[in-house]
């Protein structure tokens, strides 16, 4: 029997598309060697032999990705919450971040980082580190025995940051970057190496540019900030005063989508004409909802991404978001949605639950393949919800206890189960 | 040994103005029958004979005040949140709330309830029950028996809502308040009663004219909801065409402050005029960020009602909002005052960690008279919080770690301690 075969068997939820949300109460799971054959009423005659695992009254669904976190950020998620996004980086992230230098202290944080985040809902991330090389790699190591599955990204900045964080030049930068290549390349088959221009104020053009050579070269997606803030927006506007947009200026250098698999973190101001360029390019949007309110930023139009058809995923932001529970990720997405419905335009319709469940789960999970679904062809990633913990007098349908799991996972719900890529992680 | 008179020991934060937090580190919280006398850095002579409990690098902090939460929804929280005010209402709230009229189900229902509120950060609360007078005896008692100190309410409708719910008339309405306060009046001493007409809409001109003698006979409270949704506004100008504005009505029977200890939930859309007379007459706002946010209804600007002196504290507002958790409401009051000042007004500055933490703690706790705070003469509500599972690898200040606690209390943070009016609940 192969390891990563088995039938799990719950009340199995999952979406379909955005809008629909399928349900199937004291449902089969058939997981073959980590890809699902689909879910049904009673076990198919060709899949008795495989071992069920009976999760009784529980709730099964995908796994989550989150496909937007700052590894490093984690020690000070939660602090320091009273700035907007560039004070903030000079106060808070950017001297924290520097520490990774040291190898050891970087060994101390990433241990953290990973326990806490293989006990998530998350089963997949993509992922920031910072400029060092020991420091990403051990990340990468982590992860990858973690079970989790995940892109990582060397992060590379040869301008407009603190001293101690500056790559000292282009060259340095991309040098420092096809090292780090060569020595991850297909050693941690879980964890993948992503591009990763911090953002573009402290990408110079020649890096951006060799940047873009490197993703011809290597075939590697691409992850970046995009129009998170107005400040950022007017200096990005300064320094590449040819662009005709902020997300332009990745597009010139070839890390804009196309060919070219890639995720933009926020997307929060984006002009039309960015929003057309994302549509065209198939960028993916990384919404933040709890980072979009703690600094500030505003609201991402998520519904206009929706009604574009650009892809589109929930990522946490840690540290711009405090909490790494995707649940929570899910919860604020609707709750952001219903005030940019209500505050700037009543012609974009809040998210539903199904949709928001849809982007936690199918949305950004596509970014890494066939993921986030139970449909047949997909990567078993799957998560055992135990809401007994969260009593009441009433009767729930699955739907409504997904619902309200949603909104109160973290008061009485317990994650007691999870699978990535059929492995059992716990 | 008076079992009321004790020392804390520990990281002691409490707020002395909104904007000054006190902060003593391995400090001395004296409690002398029930009533603080002050926090010190070592102990005073006359107090040596006291027992001392250490909690050695914990942090602890006054106990906070729900200054708004319906009891009987607690079963549907999480539940139906894409419905605004009035469609949910309808929809979940009065179906739920008529099973109240089964005194079975109310044990049942409320003692739920009551645990978890006990097990939650607040030591007191302001809280709504149902028409139903045995249902709402019960949570008197049962509040009363838990050691929290609370004002509980028997709603008064008798228009406007399902059948099932509505009072026959206002005699009937308020015969049977009459009845229910001669029952419980000095029965429950930590359970007071409060007049609680639901809102004006649901309130003939009769019952709140009734309301406002009862009020002045037994010198009772009055909490209700005001002016939270665009669609509620215009009806109650509807159903009260003479009024000059939604605290009118209320103002018009002698419901709105002034001699009469009042708190108005809400308050998102309140009127120049309307703010003006809460001010006038000292009527408190109950902002609860969090069903803004569920029931779409917009954001309170409490910057205007701090800068107004308006007496404000924050409220759960269960179920429209779905958490109980206080540290989860001051975390929405910042968020949510940060997406106000980006999208709706940047003249009102988002609240500070500080502000929020005194409208948790001193300012909705002054609804209950010198509390929500270690002041000299404040009775001693305190929580006492361990973080160490919220892991992290940075050297924090005290300021940092409750920051930290309120972002992510719900994420490894644990109350390991609490009191209430001295009395050591666990």
């Amino acid at each position: 029997m192969h390891e990563h075969s088995f039938i799990l068997k719950g009340n199995l939820c999952y979406s379909e598309t955005k809008d629909r949300l399928s349900v199937t109460e004291q449902g089969y799971l058939v997981c073959c060697e980590g890809i699902s054959r689909g879910v049904f009423p009673v076990i198919p005659d060709k899949y008795q032999n495989l071992p069920v695992k009976d999760y009784g009254d529980r709730l099964i669904i995908p796994g989550m990705t989150d496909l937007h976190v700052h590894a490093p950020q984690y020690p000070f998620r939660g602090i320091g919450m009273d700035l907007e996004l560039l004070d903030w980086l000079n106060t808070h992230t950017f001297p924290e971040e520097s520490r990774y230098a040291d190898p050891e202290y970087a060994e101390k944080a990433y241990r953290i980082f990973v326990e806490d985040l293989r006990k998530s809902a998350s089963t997949r991330a993509v992922i920031f580190g910072t400029i060092h090389l020991p420091a990403t790699e051990f990340l990468m190591k982590e992860l990858d025995a973690s079970g989790l599955v995940t892109y990582v990204g060397k992060v590379n900045m040869d301008q407009n940051c603190t001293d101690d964080l500056r790559e000292t030049d282009a060259h340095v930068s991309l040098e420092s970057t096809a090292a780090w290549l060569r020595e991850t390349s297909g050693k941690y088959p879980n964890a993948h190496p992503i591009l990763t221009p911090r953002f573009a104020p402290t990408c110079s053009g020649p890096l951006l540019e060799g940047l873009g050579k490197l993703q011809k070269e290597y075939g590697l997606p691409v992850q970046s900030h995009l129009s998170e803030n107005l400040s950022e927006i007017a200096w990005v506007q300064e320094l590449f005063p040819w662009s005709s947009c902020y997300g332009n200026v990745y597009e010139h250098y070839g890390l804009f989508g196309g060919d070219v698999k890639t995720v933009m973190a926020h997307c929060v101001h984006s002009s039309d004409q960015e929003v057309e360029l994302m549509k065209k390019n198939g960028v993916y949007v990384a919404h933040c909802p709890q980072s979009n309110i703690n600094l500030s930023s505003g609201i991402a139009p998520i519904r206009r991404y929706l009604e574009a058809g650009i892809p589109t995923g929930l990522g946490t932001d840690i540290a711009g978001g405090a909490n790494m529970s995707m649940f929570r990720c899910m919860a604020d997405a609707i709750g952001v949605s219903k005030l940019y419905w209500r505050l700037a335009d009543q012609n974009r319709k809040p998210l539903t639950m199904e949709e928001a469940f849809f982007l936690a789960t199918k949305g950004g999970g596509s970014f890494f393949g066939k993921t986030g679904s139970f449909e047949e062809g997909y990567e078993v990633d799957a998560l055992v919800l135990d809401d007994t913990g969260i009593r009441t007098t009433k009767e729930l349908s699955t739907k409504e206890r997904l619902e309200r799991y949603i909104y109160l996972a973290e008061e009485g719900g317990r994650l007691v189960g999870k699978y990535a890529a059929g492995k059992e992680l716990f």
